[in-house]
């Protein structure tokens, strides 16, 4: 029997004496290590974070820095517009859904506002100004953005208010933000090692998680956390093994993350017993300029359209991926390609262009017929302001006229390329991890605590549904990252804390 | 902190004495658990069987009966269809897909004509004939029934012959199978405990599985097993916070199972570190005739077809719930709906009568104009005998006219009753389950054998990529567990063998 590295467990009485110890061990040094670290630093607690790269930032550090904070951020009044606790809830609970963690999104609602403000406290600043178009990373240095809040059906259920807070930067700001937050873990006094990668938690004789063991240079050490460890090490989008057994919808799509999300403190918690939910749920982005299709239209293998185009574009991609026969086109006219604003700074060109649709059909391999018919009856409505079949807002409805252009999502932004299946434009992250409680505790899988352990981040199951909105990993990791943080810092005895078990049941 | 029943492991060195001994113990007494019992006592082990109900049968009992058999058996040939291993593998590879377990199915399709044999030595019996049409549960005593071999995209990747084999009985055939099992058990002279719910897996010092500890009419009974523990305990479709946590497409609807499915051998396993997968796939059906769907269409709530009607029920019914705006809507004519055989035998009503389709849009919510487009084009093609969009086969394919009828599917052959929500006719069950190897062994979370812990039936994974086919799963727990059982009478020191291990990595 070829025995394959494990991630069982070690126990403290095989461990003569541990080369560190701390009160609360933080593994990962992403949004949600940093954040839990520095809350648990500020509660009073001795705290060591351990980061298996070569510095902190991880995944967090290479993303577009986008913040889902609302509830009325001084960003969201001066840009004119009121927002409430309450109506954010309502666009989270459908937008994350169907099927979201409701408890978690209420709090995460009410604490939004406080949330902004220890953002601000971190040293980010945010331009005012809103960016009005649809867009993954607006070109402009406004502060604010939608992420769909504006869009049928969500501006039906919530007053539609933008909540897309971008750290004032050049483009992506998700290194600002961790350079903010690794400067305010130091600064509270927290030690990092790096080239650290935990491989197994430790159990003591009852089963209480008292540190890990790791890998450091080559030599195995170990850490004690006489408090508590939190488990903060992403996703496992980079484990093909892993996305193969629970969500093969990613497999051989590309990737978002630093290239390190192998699941490794997931499985850690699996192999004590520990409860993971939703495996299968992910982030999927097709790379095709937001701004594009709400100008022009998404149709799929059979030249049909299937959504309104100006919707938060994680959901227009997930519709596609998940859902519709490929392969899936955008097509747009002349005049709306001319209207983007991002063109030449993505570099975007349509693979196809033709006078007639017919030939366009021929083109792409659509069935005779299904585009002109799809034109015409989108031109149709267009016409009169209306879009009665997806209802997508009036403002960006007109009538498409010759010549017409096709571009294939799949293809990402150089689209002279063709990639390996054509998927190089569509990528992902997995958002199903170890089970929590509101307060990070993790639960096994009789639903009880496993004492001593905390997750956040995307390593755990966050507030997520079936759907995703950026700027809610780094939101959710760094919010619950602090819950996390500071219920950790309590450490032994804590679960007669009146935010534990009974609501998490 | 409230502590809820736990699935932890018992350690055997905190037992006195154990109140029953045997070389291999088989929870659960379904399909998969009597074929796991039968061979592993052929092999020559003694063994005993614990089932929770007041008797075995488990939801095996209750199913349809249709085991999905191939590769050229005598009912295959004497209604003059040749088959073959390669050319089932090819089938099941695209209709169980994508991401199916090959290696799985590969052995399934290899082993099937010996698998039909065995069923025959249980004193099965299957009557001749083809039954030539569209159905769930053929109204005739047949014993051969398509499903979805003969129908795009699948005719084409494979030679069209059908599959679905059908035990000689007036309906449906799950209670014979599970009494002709159940009696060659007994004759086996395995001994079976009822009423007997296994609670936790028993370790030895080394984590080696040794036995479980059961309730028994309110006391707690352990359970030594020398050689093996073989999990059979079923799905989870039962269990409502299993269903929100993994699979929540089916929280609501209705369970296809005996009530008992609750997924407390998975959570045993996992408990100890086991591995699952797949834990979000489900099989759905919509109890919608298919006899009524392939002589009509089946559009969504924008008024589109959206798939051939002829496939596999459970692909359209997927498709459907899965896949589509809903409310989805049966749409037949006068001609078409005299035209089924079972329509009285299932007492099926349309929901709705109109004379023209303007009317019917309008009273089932659909946009102006679009079943009308729907059924242009589809009239304009079945005249021609041809589907372009989606391929029905052309013995369907027929102009609809008025008067036109609609059905909703979700709302179960009862048509005259709303329901909750409307999904009373919307009926399902999960397929993730525990991660095995080919001979049911299963892994732990590092993909390494969990010593003396086997798993079959729907406890565990099978052969299922995101897709399903009537009859793989009793073929599917009949099969891998009778591998299961042999495997497991081998006992201490089988991970030696060469199928173990190194196949599964």
């Amino acid at each position: 029997m070829s025995s394959k590295p494990t991630f069982a467990p070690a126990h403290a009485s095989d461990i003569e004496a541990f080369d560190h110890e701390t009160d609360v061990l933080v593994v990962g040094f992403g949004c949600a290590g940093g954040a839990a670290a520095l809350e648990a630093a500020g509660s009073g607690a001795d705290v060591l974070v351990i980061e298996r790269a070569g510095g902190p930032g991880g995944s967090s550090a290479m993303s577009g820095g986008e913040l889902y904070l609302g509830g009325g951020t001084p960003l969201q009044q001066s840009s004119g517009y009121r927002d409430s606790p309450d109506n954010m809830f309502a666009y989270l609970k459908a937008a994350l859904g169907p099927d979201a963690d409701e408890e978690k999104i209420r709090l995460y609602c009410d604490g939004s506002r406080e949330h902004f403000d220890w953002f601000c406290g971190l040293g980010l600043t945010f331009n005012p100004g809103l960016y009005d178009g649809q867009s993954w990373m607006p070109p402009t240095q406004d502060g604010l953005m939608w992420l769909g809040e504006n869009a049928w059906p969500y501006d039906r259920l919530a007053d539609a208010v933008p909540r897309g807070h971008r750290p004032a930067t050049e483009s992506f700001g998700g290194w600002l933000i961790m350079e903010k937050l690794v400067a305010a873990v130091k600064a509270a006094g927290v030690e990092t090692h790096v080239d650290t990668v935990a491989t197994r938690l430790m159990l003591d004789d009852d089963g209480r998680v008292v540190g890990v063991v790791a890998r450091q240079y080559g030599t195995t050490v170990t850490y004690r956390a006489r408090k508590a460890v939190i488990v903060t090490t992403g996703g496992f989008v980079d484990n093909e093994e892993m996305l193969f057994e629970h969500a093969p919808v990613l497999s051989g799509h590309a990737k978002v993350s630093d290239g390190l999300d192998d699941g490794s403190g997931i499985s850690m918690g699996l192999a004590i017993g520990a409860a993971v939910r939703r495996m299968s749920v992910t982030q999927i982005a097709a790379q095709v300029l937001p701004a594009m299709i709400a100008r022009g239209m998404l149709v799929n293998g059979l030249g049909q359209r299937f959504i309104n185009e100006d919707v938060y574009p994680g959901l227009a991609s997930v519709a596609a991926v998940r859902h519709q026969p490929g392969p899936y086109w955008v097509i747009i006219d002349q005049e709306g390609y001319d209207d983007i604003p991002e063109r030449d700074l993505w570099n975007v060109r349509p693979s196809h262009v033709c006078e007639r649709l017919g030939e366009l059909e021929e083109e792409l391999g659509l069935p005779e017929g299904s585009l002109e018919s799809t034109v015409a009856a989108y031109n149709h409505w267009a016409e009169r302001g209306e879009d009665p079949q997806f209802h997508k807002n009036k403002r960006w409805l007109r009538s498409l006229k010759a010549p017409f252009a096709a571009i294939d999502p799949r293809k990402g932004f150089d689209s002279g390329s063709e990639g390996g299946g054509g998927t190089t434009g569509v990528a992902g992250f997995t958002l199903g991890g170890l089970r929590t409680t509101v307060d990070g505790r993790v639960l096994d899988v009789s639903g009880n605590e496993i004492p001593g352990l905390y997750a956040a981040g995307r390593a755990s199951a966050g507030m997520f549904g079936q759907g995703y909105i950026s700027g809610t990993s780094l939101g959710d990791g760094t919010f619950f990252g602090r819950r996390a943080g500071r219920a950790a810092a309590v450490g032994i005895g804590n679960t007669t804390s009146d935010s534990g078990a009974q609501d998490a049941g």
